[in-house]
């Protein structure tokens, strides 16, 4: 079955996306016959990847759509429960694949939560006006604030380990141990405890902000919510840019948007990503200001493109960058985002810039990019050289191709506008043991730089001319997808995040490399695990062994 | 068969300890008949625990025998090969749980290298006359600094990724992002290339410090130690410390050193270790610096005991730890411990354990402290209650017991000598999100603190009287044996180090993890894994699928 993440508010099946000034309500109330795989009952507000496919999509349009937004209010419509986390049954059927990818997507929606209030002046509200557990509270624990009914009832809780032998994965451990600082004896008290933690000790332990007695939650919520939206600096007058469906063409061994055009070849084990540079270079205000744009259609296209190969294509174990267009238009489209720093509208390109370019970064493929006459990879389109695995350049012409020798051009905003999870940039990430290198390369900023120069100053990892490209590049990929895809996986994973960490890193490089381990243990997977025991009645069966 | 981590340089087969003034030469000349499990051939020096072991013990003993030693270099005693790195076929045969801790201890004594150089003045030279792949040049990261001879032939390479299908995941790939900040798709080159680098390029890439030409070889190495020794704070005229074998009883439920008890208890899942208390102060340096000295006596006893429950013991998945002694005479000790900051001594046996404690905090059993009536957590002992997942106060006295009430004593010594792997104090760790209970605690030193108020204080988890204390005790230690036991390995892996990463942190945090994971992957140790069949002529076969 192909899993589709291009949604829209009328088709929701599990949010309500309701507006009303400054203030969004987001309310879950899942459909139980509405899972993503036949069989699965999403009782009590519990979730699939299916409802988070929704959640991301509206997080995405609030910022879009909704300029005059300045606070979301998470809410719940079912009577005395938030969200009672993922679905058990579902993960537990779900493969080992599905599982990571599951968890791994759920995390940059909750960072997107986090990345929109930060930076997008959109406040997130969690309003529990019941029980949230598991992956429920790791929800709110994304949001600024978090508000809990006092009604000696509901309570919070992270029931992951005691109940199904697993972690808190969504980043519930880390944002414990690093957004909320709990001290750690009472972190592990509360992970070790059924029953959660409700009114007085949650506040007391910092696992909520507040606490409100049922006769005055509605008007608490809404007092919160305005204090919350008084921080924002959305603009007051501004016209949303409505997101229209992608245009997308799904074929057998293709995928094909107006911008990205992507190859899958199966027997060699690679998905070849090219993406189409503008063609125009827009020349008033309302040419930009939709979601034609070039650079923000680009970005919904090249997202949707990932995720689509992340859970529908496995097998193929690397993804090659290419571009095609004209680098000056790129740069042209690049100066526009830069110069625009006052327009709400052009912070929220360069932000989904940010997030797609970061999804790449976690994207478990290996990663070549390919800079060959034609392409244009340019300003932030040059990020996707410096995310690369390995970055290859041609050298020269090629006989009888009567298109010059690429180039690369940085912009300033490689030095500073899409820091990646270490909060660092891919450069600063790249140098970070030459702080010469770096200095050197900013000295190039402007400059087309070609193949043996970019090599020079450390850009790409190696150039080769027209003699020697071919076999290249075929023994470089060939080599490639012999290896193990795990090791592959483990590896691109270390060496892609030297440097400073960050809750962000930590959720994908730490919890989520236990949590991915812990998947694999019969303790919480085999026959007798606790992942696939839950709600048969039987207790799980441990091997007691520390390892 | 049981493990035993104590040797000493007579009984080495596998290294040669020399020194000579400044110098210290370790040889590592591998007897191939000496694996540690029968069936195991140590061929072109490629190690298994047993070889480790003696390095860890050659490490230890340098510092507290040799304190004259300046600079250790590290050679080897057979032809064109420094070290192949981790036996494969040892590796391959062995459990999960061996595997897990063998890169644990491995990693543990390549950061007790990086310790002696940082904080003792003792330096570490790679001299690499021959090839160093895969944990043969994981062993060289960990030193000062790396000489490759340059003979056209002899190479530094990480090899798992092609031949294995693992990572190199004893430190290879954080110090080689952290440490010498190579690229990172130089990284990745050379973690996929068999064949490694060798002369300029090694050089050029920064995976050695310096090539050296075979004919100056003995020449520039020897100066090269010297120049390194010259930086060393090693006292001139000082008398080591012999470390005599330890005294030790190993029953089958029990294991008694002089300063330790052990119980162990297979039926509740348990080890209980209480650590006994100096009985007398000592009053004259003569009776100060020898291995009989209480908190070294303790540190070698209690590192023993430890390290022979993560091998031999995996069954036991609590350690609870209990004290037994005058707190005046612990603190009393612990004073003269801080005012000896300019005796080389006294500094070895403060940094042995900071070394101890950073190997409680990384063993993966569920910890729990138990202060109770006639206990001595003071001082640097009282790390020992920080150190643990839950610490339990016993408040007021028992009936029929005419031991005081128990109290809980700070010293200056635990806001600075005792630094976890993430760089700050355990308190400090403990507190990362309420400054002002640190400041609190802080104006506590030197006053004995009892139960109630080291529980407001936040110095504990929770405290109890006689009436509820056994049975609270009971059911924390049923309900967390009933756990998973890998879930809770992956809990404590995540909440024992909150805040800031370091090198160290993310050896253990992400490294070991995913490292750990892809142990668990058919890929590696499945039937047709790359893990299982190498040597044996037949191609490993993986599954390409990539989560």
């Amino acid at each position: 079955m192909r899993i589709d993440f291009a949604t829209e508010p009328s088709r929701y099946r599990h949010w309500r996306l309701d507006c009303a000034g400054a203030v969004a309500t987001l309310t879950l109330d899942v459909d139980p016959a509405g899972g993503l795989f036949p069989g699965t009952e999403l009782k009590l507000n519990s979730y699939d990847l299916g409802v988070d496919i929704e959640l991301a999509d509206a997080v995405t349009r609030l910022r879009f759509e909704h300029p005059e937004v300045r606070v979301v209010v998470m809410r719940s419509g079912k009577e005395n429960v938030f969200c009672a986390g993922a679905n058990i049954g579902a993960l537990a059927r779900a493969s080992h694949m599905h599982k990571v990818n599951f968890c791994k997507f759920t995390n940059e929606t909750r960072l997107a939560i986090e990345d929109a209030s930060e930076n997008s002046g959109q406040r997130y509200l969690a309003a529990l006006g019941g029980t949230a557990a598991g992956g429920g509270y790791e929800l709110a624990l994304a949001c600024d604030w978090i508000m809990l009914i006092d009604d000696r009832r509901s309570v919070v809780s992270l029931p992951e380990l005691a109940l199904l032998g697993v972690l808190p994965g969504t980043g519930g451990l880390t944002r414990l141990t690093d957004k909320r600082q709990v001290r750690r004896d009472r972190a592990d008290l509360f992970c070790a405890t059924e029953e959660g933690a409700r009114g007085q000790r949650a506040l007391d332990w910092r696992l909520v902000d507040e606490i409100v007695t049922p006769s005055s939650w509605d008007e608490k919520v809404a007092e919160r919510a305005l204090a919350l939206a008084a921080s924002s600096d959305r603009p007051d007058d501004a016209q949303g840019v409505p997101l229209p469906p992608l245009t997308r063409d799904i074929g057998d061994d293709t995928l094909t948007y107006p911008h990205v055009r992507v190859a899958l070849d199966r027997a060699t084990r690679r998905a070849e990503i090219t993406v189409l540079g503008p063609e125009t270079v827009p020349q008033t205000v309302a040419d930009i200001d939709s979601a034609d744009f070039w650079p923000l259609a680009l970005a919904r296209e090249l997202d949707d493109a990932i995720l689509h190969l992340r859970f529908n294509e496995p097998g193929l174990g690397i993804i090659v960058f290419r571009s095609e267009g004209n680098p000056i238009n790129v740069l042209a489209i690049d100066a526009l985002l830069d110069e625009a720093r006052d327009s709400w509208f052009e912070r929220e390109v360069r932000l989904y810039w940010k997030r797609v370019l970061k999804r790449i970064d976690v994207t478990s493929r290996s990663l070549f990019t390919l800079i060959e006459p034609g392409s244009c990879f340019a300003g932030f389109l040059a990020e996707l050289v410096f995310a690369a695995d390995r970055a290859l350049m041609f050298s020269g012409t090629r006989a009888g191709d009567r298109r010059a020798a690429p180039t690369l051009c940085l912009s300033s905003t490689n030095f500073g506008d899409y820091l990646m999870g270490n909060g660092l940039t891919r450069l600063a990430t790249r140098f970070l043991g030459e702080p010469d290198s770096l200095e050197r390369v900013e000295k190039a900023v402007g400059k087309p730089v070609l193949a043996e120069e970019a090599e020079a100053l450390g850009l790409v990892t190696a150039s080769y001319d027209e003699v020697d490209w071919d076999d290249e590049i075929r023994l470089a990929l060939e080599e490639r997808a012999s290896f193990s895809a795990d090791a592959l996986t483990g590896l691109e994973a270390n060496l892609r995040f030297p440097g400073p960490e960050t809750m962000e890193t930590r959720i994908f490089g730490r919890l989520s490399a236990w949590q991915n381990w812990i998947f694999q243990r019969p303790n919480a997977t085999g026959g007798e695990g606790a992942l696939k025991r839950y709600g048969t009645g039987l207790r799980p069966r441990f091997d007691p062994e520390r390892v």
